[in-house]
């Protein structure tokens, strides 16, 4: 039974159905300034669990955050020839300040490299001060002239992580610890995203980078997105800033140094990979909102039943949300949690109570031989509620990966 | 038994001591454009307690985080004239990016305000959006003359939050809502320090505000500064931004908004609140590191039984850090945890171990007759110690803010 859709269609239109969901699951919305973004509470709510699963691994690799100005001057950025030549074109400018021109202009930056290189040299004196292991988020400006939200945007929210370290194999191995134990491990099993991770070839690498890992995840529409980088730097950036220490026996060393990074292009990532022609699909792990719980109609106790359960939930450790707009119908409560792509929806009528049940819908569903949604709504007994919700979540989180993994989605 | 401090006596010249408690805790320094400042890792872990405690009762109040454009188009700053006349002379311009002079220059945003009030207004159609509460987290950039890390610099990070209601009761209640259950909430019981909250006059109410609101702490030089505000708006910025809504009669009516605020300065709040000629010292609540276990030398099972003793306080929810540098003195590691203000030590050595004892150092202390610590040190039962390091937490946690109330903080 074909219902009808808000959004385009993927197959007819990816970019549009894309720009669709951005709208309707309220995401972004496109900032004033050409290239710029608004980023709406649901977006950001999602930002925000992408942003604390990833500084959760950061921190276990023993990297501490730290903040570094927006503002560099602008003979930093010429320092390192290389460097500059690849950012140039992309710079924003402030050349007045405080009601006058300024003698120096300041670059807003486009990464805080440069800044960053130049403290580590400062705080790195001996060996004992290494491995120093700093990250940032921050957002960093990059004019772009064919911004898409997300994906392609002139202002983004990111994290860079900087490192310098005593030894060439020190620097290697933490290139790619971020790489698996960070970015892979959290695309796989939070985003549910399976990635390729692999080495860029020399034209493709970072500027000055000697090594350049990337992890591109696959999307709906066949393409392929890098979803994050880890480079290692050699001696390159060590020698352009000045990181040099004492080694044990008194000699001088230049450090090896690694960068890296993730941004809100991983929300992109997650739209395309996940979404389908009902909208977005976000992992269990990942959701801001797990679990809604639908009062279906305002009768007898049922919101006050609805509240209970969703106080049950939230006890049991799942982020949940109560629905009880009874005066708006149910459909198109339905269509807009089906759009927000909120995995489990509990929903509770005056039928479902006299019956002691209530009706589970999963965003995330195996399809069946006619590629139809079978297994969509199940009536679950209100008694063991709680661990059958729980479950749904772990089985749809890992569903939703296996389906990834095989490249064969639900049927659009 | 006086010792030999490494800072400036806060008693000989306060913001010296300020400046040297902020160089050797290794909390911020200098940016490369003046007017700005890298915060470092431990200033910024005490941000992001901050920030987190904050967000928390933010979020309690109902308002979701969303992010907006840090360029803003010039013309939008002209539109509320009262507004634009008090940031003028404070603003960053950027007149070049991606490589030629833009047709219309962009302002770093001093807040964001008009750009929330533009998207408040478009979100906002029916009496059934309202109330609508939006916070954002963000750097801005207010160009400074005369900077003092943390307490007035050109970049500062802060949260605003914006909110628009139905009527004019509903925001004034919200306004002194987020005053007392976030801002004096956060400050008296996490921060540990007490504030006057109270209106501020005309004369200092900020441009377009009907009523501010503010919460001042005493600092340690017996000034106040201003540690957090908020604004009821009245109908000033709605009326400027076009925020109205049907009402349920389906008149169009122009809505009441409130802003509020508190930022990185609240570090420098701490600083001069609680610092001692010792250096910081951070509340329990807050402490990014609540306790040290200090090795007192590698000597038998001394650090094995020092790192297990770190994994039964982390296990109970203490934050701690294992100290473990045996190569360092241990007065020299003493003292850089006293600088950095860690509320709690536990030193354990060889004879320690051998009496079944480990020694409880205290940063926050009760004054003795003379004026001198005589509590700071407790030998401790290995026993017992995870219950009495959290009873010690919890102790000094009181103690700091018994101390402020009666403005008689340990004598320096």
């Amino acid at each position: 039974m074909a219902k009808r859709s808000v959004l385009t269609r993927q197959a007819d239109d990816f970019p549009r159905w894309y720009q669709d969901v951005l709208d309707k699951a309220q995401l972004a919305d496109n900032g004033p300034v050409r290239g710029t973004m608004v980023i709406r509470p649901y977006g950001y709510s999602i930002w925000e669990r992408l942003q604390a699963e990833v500084d959760l691994r950061i921190k276990a690799c023993g990297a501490e955050n730290a903040y570094f100005p927006l503002f560099i001057p602008e003979s930093y950025l010429k320092r390192e020839a290389e460097h500059v030549e690849g950012f140039s074109p992309e710079l924003a400018v402030v050349t007045v300040a405080g009601g006058k021109e300024l003698a120096e202009p300041v670059v807003v930056r486009p990464t805080s490299e440069t800044v960053i290189g130049e403290f580590m040299a400062k705080w790195t004196q001996s060996y004992r001060d290494l491995p120093l292991l700093l990250n940032q988020w921050a957002n960093v400006v990059r004019w772009e002239l064919r911004p898409r939200l997300f994906l392609r945007t002139s202002e983004f929210l990111w994290q860079e992580g900087h490192t310098a370290h005593a030894t060439r194999e020190e620097a290697q191995a933490y290139t790619v610890r971020i790489l698996h134990d960070v970015y892979e491990d959290f695309m796989v099993n939070v985003l549910a995203l399976p990635v390729v991770v692999g080495l860029k070839t020399a034209r493709e690498r970072f500027a000055g980078a000697t090594n350049t890992f990337t992890c591109e995840a696959m999307m709906g529409d066949g393409k392929a997105l890098q979803m994050g980088t880890s480079h290692e730097l050699g001696q390159n950036f060590a020698r352009a800033f000045g990181i040099e220490f004492l080694d044990e026996t008194g000699q001088q060393q230049t450090a090896w140094t690694t960068s890296w990074g993730v941004s809100t292009r991983m929300v992109g990532g997650l739209i395309m990979g996940h979404g389908d022609d009902d909208g977005l699909r976000v992992p269990p792990r990942l959701a801001p909102t797990q679990v809604v719980v639908l009062a279906v109609r305002d009768e007898g106790d049922v919101i006050a039943r609805c509240a209970a359960l969703a106080d049950d939930l939230r006890a049991a450790g799942v982020r949940v949300q109560l629905d009880d707009r009874a005066e708006v119908s149910l459909g198109r409560r339905a269509t807009d949690w089906e759009l927000k792509g909120v995995p489990v929806r509990v929903e509770l009528g005056p039928r479902d109570l006299a019956e002691g049940n209530a009706t589970l819908v999963r965003r995330i569903v195996r399809e069946d031989a006619e590629g139809g949604r079978a297994d969509a709504k199940t009536p679950v007994a209100l008694a063991g509620i709680v661990d059958a919700v729980t479950g749904e979540l772990a089985a749809q989180q890992e569903l939703l990966l296996a389906q990834r993994k095989q490249g064969s989605p639900v049927p659009l």
